[in-house]
């Protein structure tokens, strides 16, 4: 049986509910197809339109955004998450600044992936389109909803956004610039949704708007992202978490181990490519380990070290399993000594989210084998783990970092935020 | 937090029923690491083995089988499942020398997709790896076990099998042969599973077993692929139902339009690249349905037909709704007349699954709005749709078609059973 052209939603809410939340998403599919027709020029003005609309309407938003922050305050959000979903000029003209800098990216769309002739003369070509509705999830910070529609409307895709409801406000506003923009460009304003007014529904009903939204991309924390995994049947993009490891080797070169594992932690803790376990070979610990920590220490950086480096370490705090575990994203950083190469491996096996791992040797044969045999998204040798970015592999920009297997593996430039059809041109030909 | 070495089943069997499962995946995904190394001689010679113990034991094969035929017939399996069910010394000749053909396809492991050197002198490069553990969930057909198997192992993967129960005693025993050829071949027999014996249990488990499973891909009937789909909490690959249109537009080449209808309808009509409606411009109906419908009558087939179709060809059968959305899979076929390209668009976006679509035309104007228009994994131009398959597209095997968007769409062949990591070689690199 074919998919119908209102695909049944499953779902729980009233039927008034799913019918406004069905417009909505019907009202994104038929902008979807017209966004994938777009030509790049007229995308890109939509993407001008943003920035000026930012740029012209800061009062605006910063005044939303102090609504929801008086509403956080008051709901006892803590610091870091009202420092989030704060709003100010300045990050507004970074915002804008940003949206800018997606039209400097190439429009994946219509690009040739692989081509060829057949035997029989028919001419097939593989060639990127958009996915249609990208749906994403996310929590209270206001600057995902102009990051993640610039991507989505330059790559031709319609968006449905869910922020957290605490930026609901600011987020009102955001959107409204948005559909304007698109509207001075020509182009759909349904291109851009919000669905925050259907509250937690709108987040259960997104994850379930399969035949709706192509896929679903949660940007957040573990808790969110590990929900979205669970309950959507849309196809979903995993953004990760990032349980890093750096393993020093027997023969790591002493200076590079400082260097690298101090920047791989310190240069900024709050991100998924940050440091979070060092693992040192024993017959190095005693050599390496005082410079590197002491190195580290001089920086604010509290250690959590196994027996092993506590007995180097005195000052180090009791490491338990639940460190092993912890994304920390702060100036915290366990570490463990290891047996070897194996054992090193087998410690990355059992705790790594697959994000990126890093081996600081002058081993070839171990910098292969760990190159090899260690399952991540990015693996590396002699280089600090803050490398796993889209910018610095020359992406332009960053959609998240995918620590899934499927469709898109590591950082995620606009190309990811394509599929693909063949287009098959034949002049009579049938099987025989 | 990190995902454990064991990560939590959400199960509703017995913990003993649990434990064995848990532990059949455990032993599947150590194997995992063990293939992803392994050499392609390696596994080119498991492949051999298995074509060799498919020859060596097709009367243990055979007496299973006939266990399974007369179960089946017990049960009031119907002619068509039982056929499919069927294997007889000629089908296992045919799946011995299938797995052969395997041994000639270019091993996708390994392979650089893009590399680059950063200016800072790192070195990055995405190559492909095996997923590690493939799933697969399918109905009686006991080809697919080798199929599947024989694929899964030539990309490096470990592959986890759970079969209709009506095959069972026929499964049982080609998982022994996939066993004994690995082991043959000095890799860990646990790289190829059976989850039969768990039943029904089985296959929700395996649907739920995220963190063992990398992905999975149902083969078989569209109420299968749904129920894979909507319960599965592992990613799926959807290989899909094909409800699969032919436009023929004003300005169609009337041979063209008799012979790619009659190809795409007749040379196969059980397969899911086979016609299934037959959309014809109003202004083309009365010359060209005429020729291209007595063709196929001849052929044996069953016109069911709206109601300018049966003013024209009186023997058609009325038409439905159900008509448009049904896949056939049969000698059958949905006509309908339309007013133009627009109504055959509209047409086809409410009906289509998004797997294969041509237009017979000779207005290039018409021909492009065709291709950029509509969103299938094939979107043809003057050729048959039976065309949409691995073999025709030059990829030697076909995993499946897959009918998504996400990772692979279109025929898979190996490349698409594997997933890529970057590996980022640097001297010392730290991020300013």
């Amino acid at each position: 049986m074919a998919e119908s052209s209102s695909p049944a939603l499953e779902l729980a809410p009233s039927d008034d509910t799913v019918a406004a939340f069905t417009a909505k998403l019907d009202a994104a599919r038929t902008a979807a197809r017209g966004l994938s027709s777009a030509t790049t020029n007229q995308k890109d003005s939509a993407l001008g339109e943003i920035a000026a609309g930012l740029r012209g309407s800061m009062e605006r938003i910063v005044a939303a955004n102090h609504l929801d922050l008086a509403n956080g305050a008051k709901n006892g959000l803590s610091a870091g998450l009202l420092d989030r979903l704060t709003l100010n000029p300045a990050r507004i003209e970074s915002l804008a600044e940003a949206t800018l800098d997606v039209v400097r990216l190439v429009d994946p769309v219509g690009e040739t992936v692989r081509g060829r002739s057949l035997p029989n003369g028919i001419r097939i070509d593989e060639v990127r389109v958009p996915f249609g509705v990208v749906g994403t999830i996310y929590e209270a910070r206001p600057n995902v909803t102009i990051d993640i529609a610039a991507l989505a409307i330059k790559s031709g895709n319609a968006v449905v956004l869910r922020g957290g409801s605490a930026a609901e406000n600011t987020n009102a506003v955001l959107v409204e610039i948005l559909q304007s923009a698109l509207e001075a460009a020509g182009l759909d304003p349904a291109s851009a949704q919000t669905v925050d007014e259907f509250g937690r529904e709108g987040a259960r009903m997104l994850m379930r708007a399969r035949g709706y939204v192509d896929v679903l991309i949660p940007r957040g924390s573990a808790a969110l992202i590990n929900t979205v995994v669970s309950e959507s049947t849309v196809p979903v993009i995993e953004t990760g978490a990032g349980v890093v490891h750096i393993f020093l080797d027997e023969s790591a070169d002493p200076h590079w181990a400082v260097e690298i594992v101090h920047n791989s932690k310190v240069q900024r803790p709050s991100v998924c490519n940050a440091l979070e376990t060092l693992l040192v070979h024993e017959a190095a610990a005693a050599s390496l380990l005082p410079a590197v920590l002491a190195r580290l220490v001089a920086s604010g950086v509290t250690i959590h070290g196994d027996e092993a480096t506590r007995a180097i370490f005195a000052d180090a705090l009791p490491a338990t399993t639940l460190d092993w575990e912890t994304e920390y994203m702060s100036l915290d950083l366990a570490v463990r000594v290891v047996s070897g190469l194996d054992e090193a491996m087998d410690h990355i096996r059992t705790y790594s989210t697959h994000h990126t791992e890093s081996i600081i040797t002058n081993d070839l044969g171990n910098a292969e084998r760990f190159l090899r045999e260690v399952d991540s998204a990015a693996v590396m040798v002699n280089s600090s783990t803050r490398f796993t970015d889209g910018g610095e592999f020359g992406f332009g920009a960053e959609v998240g970092i995918s620590t899934q297997k499927l469709h898109a593996r590591g950082p995620m430039g606009l190309p990811e935020l394509t599929s693909t059809k063949w287009l098959v041109r034949g002049s009579g030909q049938v099987r025989a």
